[in-house]
């Protein structure tokens, strides 16, 4: 496909196709952290995400979720709704790992029971920081009501991503999510993958998910091909 | 009065009475920053202090505003009672300045209408971070009726101190209110001075309050006493 280009993240390239009302997501080998400091770029990477996030995607539309997602078009490709991208990251947290285990000083693994929802303003030059309703009002980055429908959704996601991944033998720690408008509607977009999770072996406590190349901890492709499998995606 | 010092903080010493629904409370010289990191003694500061919240907190009961303050004792020192603070630290903005900036990346002097209500976690080890209404939840800082009392109460301290404030050539930047909790209310606390509050010159800009100390942008006492002075109290 000889289709332009229209924006080039870390992980993904995102193309035009012949209908307006698609278009194309190519995942890249390329992996990075702490808000792009640390690079690498990591063989099969790009399959693995595409292949997990679209099988993620596919299970939440068959729950009634609302995405962009269209379908896996090869190995490393998806089709896609253009959306309108709303630029926060909503964050859901079930055990407690990461950042906010310095925002709180509660004890890494502590479970939250409910889950904790988070709203981190998508700015790279200001360090994608917490932001709380009334930042998201001020900078006119949702409405409320458009706030309140992503905080749903993100929870409804919790629900139907925890059981898959518990079937799984993985323990959902927590995840991020990104939003679109599309014809005024809030659906959900961008990618679930292991760079998008937390992801955590039940039986051993392992991690499979990007802290693997966060903190140099394992193989990445590894851990992302034990997800891939578990949940029943084929092996390359 | 010879009774036992229950608390000492940066800026004040607590104090025991004879009466057990009483506390003493004197205001020390010491100025701290950054969480600690700048440190000095500025001679007159705890008058200045003492005599500004005195005054403050005289105006928001006569507004209706329920608080913990009983009375100005001495030039150092007021009678409060006492509460079990909520360790929350809530910040009312109406003007962009400090480290809304950074989180939101607004210049500095943008106004902000309706003011921001912010809450930051009272723990100087975690270096006072940004909660937001799940983590204060998860926490179980406040309940969700306490932190909706303690909001609305910030706003209505706003309305009474911009008015206040703005009839003495000064302009209400931003400020931090403490709340405590005594036979089940909320009441404010803590003190509001200019070690609490962005305060500026309606008509230079020039800042009254701690920037002066935190930026060494001029002569803390000098600022102190013309918010002092100018809210009507009595000079040394």
């Amino acid at each position: 496909m000889g289709t332009a280009c229209l924006y080039e993240g870390k992980a993904k390239r995102i193309f035009e196709t012949e209908d307006p009302d698609v278009l194309r997501i190519a995942y890249k080998d390329d992996a990075t952290a702490f808000n792009g400091e640390k690079k690498e770029v990591l063989t099969g990477k790009g399959r693995l995400n595409n292949e997990i996030s679209s099988l993620i995607f596919e299970r939440l539309q068959e729950e009634g979720i609302a995405s962009h997602f269209i379908r896996r078009l090869s190995d490393t490709e998806q089709l896609v709704h253009p959306v309108e991208i709303v630029p926060l990251e909503v964050v859901v947290r079930r055990i407690a790992a990461g950042s906010i285990v310095k925002r709180t000083g509660l004890e890494r693994g502590t479970i939250m029971d409910p889950p904790v929802v988070e709203c981190y303003y998508k700015d790279d030059a200001l360090g994608d920081p917490l932001l709380n309703d009334e930042h998201i009002r001020l900078l006119q980055l949702a409405k409320p009501a458009e706030l309140d429908t992503m905080k749903q959704l993100a929870l409804r996601v919790y629900d139907v991503l925890s059981k898959l991944f518990d079937r799984a033998g993985i323990t959902l720690v927590d995840f991020k999510l990104e939003f679109g408008r599309r014809s005024g509607e809030i659906l959900l977009a961008d990618e679930i993958s292991p760079d998008t999770c937390r992801l955590w072996d039940k039986e051993t406590g392992a991690s499979f998910d990007k802290d693997l190349f966060r903190f140099g901890q394992g193989d990445l492709q590894t851990g992302y091909e034990t997800i891939l499998s578990r949940l029943g995606g084929h092996e390359a």
